[in-house]
C-alpha cells in the first residue's frame, strides 16, 4: 500500500482537492492519501517548499510528495518528477519540489510526457493538479515505472526558501523563515550556528525595532504563562515564543522580517 | 475497497464529522473516507449541490457520496438514496443530491427506511448525519442491496443550481454561480455558449455597475501579476479573474450577482 | 485494518499533523487515520476533552484515539497511555483524555517509556506528538503490547470538563458548556435532569442579562428561519439555538458563560 501526500494551496472548501483524490482513486485504489496542507497562501511557492521541506522524510520510502503551488498553470513552465534517494516528488517545475528533494539527494529530475498519462481526457489550462499531476502519481503509485510517463531534463527551477543568518561574532543579521499557527517566530538561525547553550537572547526586531530579551530554555512551559522565550525548536531553528501566548501577534512580526539577534552565553 | 465521500456544512472544529466516519468504520472497515468538504456555509443547499456536481464524476464506479447539508433534520423531509447510472448518493430530500444525480443520470430515488438501519440506536432529532445516513452509506459500502434499507418513491425534490444567461447577440444577462478561494468569479456561461475563440470580455459588474474589459487568455499567468482576465476555467464556465490577486474582492462580487457580458470576438 | 484518531490543537496550516501521520504509516501502514478535528484553540485542554468524549465512542472496539493537546510538552507532565474498556487513548497526563477513557471505563493506566519506542531518533522538547506519542500509536496500532512501551502507573491528572448545573425547583443555575459552528449554545442541563417535556425555556445570559422566551421543540425546523428554539441536542443536552442563525453571536455568549434556566412544564 503506497502512500501519496498532497500538499497545495487549494484551500478546502472547494472542489480541487477531492477532485485530485478522486482521480487517484479511480486509477489507482490501493493506496493512503494524506494531506499535508492546503492552506498555503495562494501562490506562496516559498511557503509551500519549505512546509514540505519539513515534513517529507517522515513519510515511508518510495511515498509520493504531490504539491500544487502552480501559478504558472497553463503557461510554458514543465510539470515534472523528482525523483530523489528515498521518494518522488510530482508538481510544477517552479522550485517547490526542490529543497525537500535536495535535502533527500536528487536522483533525477523528468519532466512529464502529458500524453502519456492521458490519452483520452481533455486537459484543462487552470487545474493541472487534477489533469496532469494527481493522474501522474497514482500512476506511479500504481507501480508503473517513471520513465513511462516521464522523459529525463537536465534543467530544472530551484528555489531556496532559508538563506543562512549573517554572523558577526555573537551578533546574527538573521531572518524570519516561519510563522506557525501558534504565532511562533523562526529564525534562519540553527542549533549548530550556536557555540553551546545560550542564557539569554537579545532580539531586536517588529515595525519599531523593539528590543527584547529572551530567556533560551527548552520548553514552552518553563517560562510562566504569557512570559516570553526562545527555544531551539523541534526543526532545529532557534524559535521565540510566548507561553500561552502569541509571539507573532504581539510584536507584530511577520515572515522574511529580518532580525537582529545577540546571544548571550 | 469502496470509497464513501463526505460533503457537509458542519466545518471541521467539532465531532460531527468525526462522529460520522467512526459509524462508518464501526459498520465496514474496508472503505476509504474521502472529505470533499465540510466548509459548506451553513444551510447553504445550492453551494452543497454546485461542489457536489463540480467532482462526484472524478471517483471511482459505485463510490457513494454522502451529504448533509440539511436545514430541515428532524422535520418531515425524508432522508433518501439516489441510485445514479455510476453512483450512490445519499442525504436529505432537498435537492442537494439532484444535480450531480441528474447529470449522472437518475436511475431511482429511495426513501431510506430507519428501523432498517439502526433497529437497537436511539436516533437524534437533530443529527441524522450520524444516526441515519452514515449508516446508510456504510451499510451500501458493506454490499448491502440497496432495497434492503429503502424503499423506492417516485417523487423528490428538485434544485436548479445554475440558471441558463439570457442571450441578445454577443450580450448575455448572466450571473454569478461560484467564487473559488482564489476569489475567482464563475458566470453562468459556458464555453459553448460562445462561438468561437473571444478576444475581450466586457462586463459590468458590482455593487457600482463597474465596467471592465478583459483580455480573454488560456491560462493566469498570460497576463502580468495583478492584471485582470476572462478564461474558460477547468468546469468549462467563462471565469473572471486576477493573476495572483483576488477578481471577487477587488471588485466586491458576490455569489449569485448579475453580470452583463459582452463578448468581443 | 486499525484506526487511530488524531485529536489536536495544531491546526491545518503547519507540517505538524503529517509529520505525524508520517511517523505512524513508516511504523504501521494497515491503518486508517481519522481526523477528530486539529482546530481545539491552542492549548484548551476543555474543549480537548470535550470534543474527544462527544465523539471517541462511534469508533470501532480498539481504536486507538492520539490526542495532543499539551501546553506542558516538554516539562515534566509524563506520557501516558489510557487502556479503557473499548479503547486506548494516548497522549498528555493533564487530564484531556480522562472524561472520554472514565466515561467508557478505565481500565488501566500507563506511562510511556520514551526509550522504549525510539531507541534511535532525538526526541525534541516542542513536538512529542511526533517524537513520542504517534510512535506509541502507531506502535500498538501494529499490535504490540503495551506494556512492551510503557508501565502502570497508580496516579494521573484528572479533568471536569461538565460540570453539573444547580437546580432550585424548575431554575438551574447552570452553565455554557459548548458552542458549536453553528453558534447552538449547549447548555450542561442534561435530558434527564428535565421532568418531562418542557413547554418553555426562559434563560438569562449574555452580557446584559437578557432574558429570553424560547419555544421548546424537537428539531431546528420547527420554528421559523431566524426565531430563537430550544431542544434537547444529539449529545443530551439542552441546547439554545436560533434556526438558520447563529445564537452564540446574536446574544453574545461565551463558552463558560454562566446561566439562569427557568422550566417551564
Amino acid at each position: 500500500m503506497r502512500v501519496i501526500t498532497l500538499l497545495t494551496d487549494f484551500g478546502t472548501r472547494d472542489y480541487f482537492v477531492p477532485s485530485m483524490k478522486g482521480v487517484i482513486l479511480k486509477i489507482c485504489k490501493d493506496v493512503h492519501i494524506v494531506d499535508i496542507t492546503h492552506e498555503v497562501p495562494p501562490q506562496n511557492i516559498r511557503r509551500g517548499a519549505l512546509i514540505l521541506w519539513a515534513c517529507y522524510k517522515h513519510f515511508p520510502r518510495d511515498t509520493i510528495h504531490l504539491v500544487v503551488v502552480d501559478p504558472g498553470v497553463g503557461t510554458e513552465r514543465r510539470p515534472i518528477i523528482v525523483r530523489s534517494r528515498n521518494y518522488y516528488f510530482v508538481g510544477p517545475d517552479n522550485g517547490v519540489l526542490i529543497p525537500a528533494a535536495e535535502d533527500d539527494g536528487i536522483v533525477r529530475v523528468y519532466e512529464i510526457e502529458i500524453d502519456k498519462i492521458s490519452r483520452s481526457r481533455k486537459i484543462s489550462r487552470t487545474f493541472h493538479g487534477r489533469d496532469i499531476f494527481a493522474p501522474a502519481a497514482a500512476l506511479l503509485a500504481a507501480g508503473i515505472d517513471v520513465e513511462k510517463i516521464a522523459r529525463p531534463i537536465e534543467n530544472y527551477e530551484r528555489s531556496i526558501v532559508i538563506e543562512r543568518p549573517r554572523r558577526t561574532g555573537n551578533m546574527f543579521q538573521a531572518q524570519v523563515i516561519y510563522i506557525d499557527r501558534f504565532g511562533n517566530v523562526y529564525t534562519n538561525i540553527r542549533e549548530e550556528d550556536l557555540e553551546g547553550r545560550p542564557r539569554n537572547i537579545i532580539v531586536k526586531l517588529g515595525p519599531d525595532d523593539k528590543v527584547l530579551n529572551l530567556p533560551f530554555v527548552d520548553a514552552y512551559g518553563m517560562v510562566p504563562p504569557g512570559h516570553d522565550l526562545a527555544l531551539i525548536n523541534s526543526e532545529g531553528f532557534l524559535e521565540l515564543s510566548t507561553n500561552f501566548g502569541d509571539f507573532s501577534k504581539k510584536y507584530n512580526v511577520k515572515e522574511l522580517d529580518k532580525l537582529i539577534v545577540m546571544v548571550e552565553y
